[in-house]
């Protein structure tokens, strides 16, 4: 029998009405056919009892040192609270079910709490569940050590279980439900015609990601991507498809031609400061200082120009006093520029197209937006634009790029 | 090393400040040179986010309908969170500690869901953290099944933990912290001049509690008694020692001579309803029909009083329409005495003390308390009157074998 993965996040369970579009969901996958698997994040956002940073709030009034290994204890029963809560009601609503915590479904961590990665997973006892005919809830974003200890996984948390259990389970598709249509050509919110794209390849999305586009984790894409296990992120709210992300060839394939779409999406990361450091005479070994100083001190550096005269690169606004001191501290001048935004235009369709970049200066320079910054990979061009030329650029560029003619399909 | 075990329970949990005073019971324990093994239980009362009742309440509002298995999972969380927020606090204090489950502690019981027994404990993980200097916060009422599920504790939950991990880890004293300042000759609400004891037998303190003293569970008594592992029950707001209960012989030791006291402590049940059954010609079996039927509906049946013509027993309020309904249905034709209360005499002094009951008739009978049904075993007295009536016994009897002038001795 076919096993369909649907993980819902925090904000498709934060309240009774959701949760009931919860079970409709749930309820479509088991009228196809699925033996399902379904992944829960801990309830609602901050201020709900039960959410992450309201566990964490808690801790906070007492002491605020709450140890690494206990800090997993206490988190991971955030995700248990909102499994056990969906239990009971698809239990009411006659739906057989059962529970797994992240060491019960079998996934096992290494021992790097609060940032554990996924060794291996053993599905024998969530097959086991599935074939007595139950929909298997599993506690999402936590694992097991080998010797008992439970952990919380970093990066991507609950969209990483969801993958990860698909490439373990062989699933036939992983459903991502959360609080937007799909993936979109821009943030809604900035540009009102942004559209949600029917495909994006893997690559496509991890780059959206790590640019800026929050609505799925990359660590839990790059899973998926190990054994081309599709992923739909999709709306809770409706009954649209969503956008389908899964490998290059199945969206040709899909397509029925070969996809000529230069650009998928544009995303931005604001608050960024910009770092210019020049080089002293005689020092030739000024960039490495620079990055060593910045690692030591758990500084996250992005854009990176280098040149032999200089180095330029970007930190987030919050850190960038501290940056600056420590450079200062080593005898450096930088000179930062604050409150800038990362631009980009992400797609698999810029590799070795000569006029991507060119368009996408032109829609910024008839918008009199200056450019502080630029660089390119196969996939991806970036600008670094003033913090107050963000919501222009974002809108220049998908406008540029035509963005909302992208062809969509929604359900009925 | 000696071994402490202290248990702190969900009242003693509730506010900042209740959790100071529980750290200063800590350091107590430390700066006695104890090694330190703390039971925690969910916080507070219901209304608190994270006590038990609101954990259910979350569900109840959700299909009401959370299965057993998945039952415990929930409620595990209750005790790990103020588990982990008691180890936050201790951190910041600069006691060094650490967190264990029910499982992790090593508490294996059997797969009966929201009401496990212990089937053994195996404390090598606690004696291996106690030895690296740590204190041992173990989250009270919760265990794991040999095949890792997760299970709760029925009866006497995270009092039962305390004094199994006692017996276990052959601590020299188990203290059960509590709202009031020990096991009190009667309920300090209804008598102003209710004491603390310094001593009970356990076996008097098995009966104390079945008997409505709420302060400690049975079942928590009835392990220690099993290697007389002695346990103190104690005020969280005060430094006075509390009751000690422990062996008869100790008892006795403690006190420098044999005990002379005929009574220990005055307890009441209320809200319970007296059923009398007259037998019909013929039946002989009657009184196997009665109590099979009220075992069938799993109606527990208290206070029996069997003769040739009929039996009388007692059952709580809320039971006594279904109880009547079902002898109704047999063709019996019950008399039903609603809104009794069962007031008892404890003591292991009764035996053989002729003169007991009688001291208890009379000091009832001086209030004009009628006496609706009386039983007496070696250890207890009991009796049965009209719900308006209760008060005004468990103080007669209070004052009858003046309880009040126990001697009790408090710190400093």
């Amino acid at each position: 029998m076919k096993i369909l993965v649907q993980k819902f996040g925090g904000t498709s369970l934060a309240t009774y009405e959701l949760r009931q579009r919860v079970i409709h969901h749930i309820r479509n996958g088991l009228n196809e056919g699925y033996q399902l698997v379904v992944v829960v994040s801990a309830m609602g956002r901050k201020g709900d009892p039960y959410a992450t940073d309201t566990l964490l709030d808690l801790i906070n009034q007492n002491g605020r040192s709450l140890q690494p290994r206990e800090r997993d204890l206490l988190l991971s029963c955030g995700e248990i609270i909102s499994a056990t809560t969906l239990s009971s009601m698809l239990h009411r609503e006659g739906i057989d079910n059962t529970v797994l915590t992240g060491g019960q479904a079998g996934i096992i961590t290494n021992h790097q709490h609060n940032n554990a990665q996924i060794i291996t997973i053993n599905p024998s006892r969530i097959h086991q569940e599935l074939k007595k005919g139950k929909v298997v809830i599993v506690a999402g974003f936590q694992g097991k050590t080998t010797d008992g200890e439970i952990t919380t996984l970093g990066r991507g948390g609950s969209d990483t279980t969801a993958t990860a259990l698909g490439v373990a389970l062989g699933a036939e598709m992983v459903d991502i439900f959360t609080d937007v249509d799909g993936i979109m050509t821009a943030d809604p919110r900035i540009v009102e015609d942004a559209v949600p794209l029917e495909t994006v390849t893997y690559t496509e999305m991890c780059n959206l990601a790590f640019q800026g586009a929050k609505v799925i984790h990359p660590r839990a894409v790059e899973i998926a991507m190990q054994t081309n296990v599709p992923i739909r992120v999709r709306s809770t709210m409706t009954d649209n498809p969503g956008t389908l992300v899964t490998s290059t060839s199945e969206v040709t394939r899909l397509a029925g031609e070969v996809q000529d779409r230069l650009i998928t999406g544009i995303t931005q990361v604001p608050n960024v400061t910009q770092i210019k450091v020049k080089a002293k005479e005689g020092q030739y070994d000024f960039q490495l200082k620079v990055f060593k100083a910045m690692a030591e001190n758990g500084i996250s550096v992005d854009f990176i120009n280098v040149n032999p005269s200089g180095v330029a690169y970007t930190v987030f606004d919050e850190l960038a006093d501290r940056a600056e001191e420590i450079l200062r501290s080593l005898g450096f001048e930088p000179e930062l520029h604050r409150h800038c935004a990362k631009v980009s235009a992400v797609g698999a369709g810029i590799a070795g197209v000569p006029g991507a970049m060119a368009k996408m200066v032109e829609a910024l320079t008839e918008e009199d937006i200056q450019i502080l910054q630029s660089a390119d990979s196969h996939t991806t061009l970036w600008v670094l634009v003033r913090g107050e030329d963000m919501v222009k650029a974002v809108r220049a560029l998908h406008r540029k790029f035509e963005l909302h003619n992208i062809h969509y399909q929604t359900a009925e």
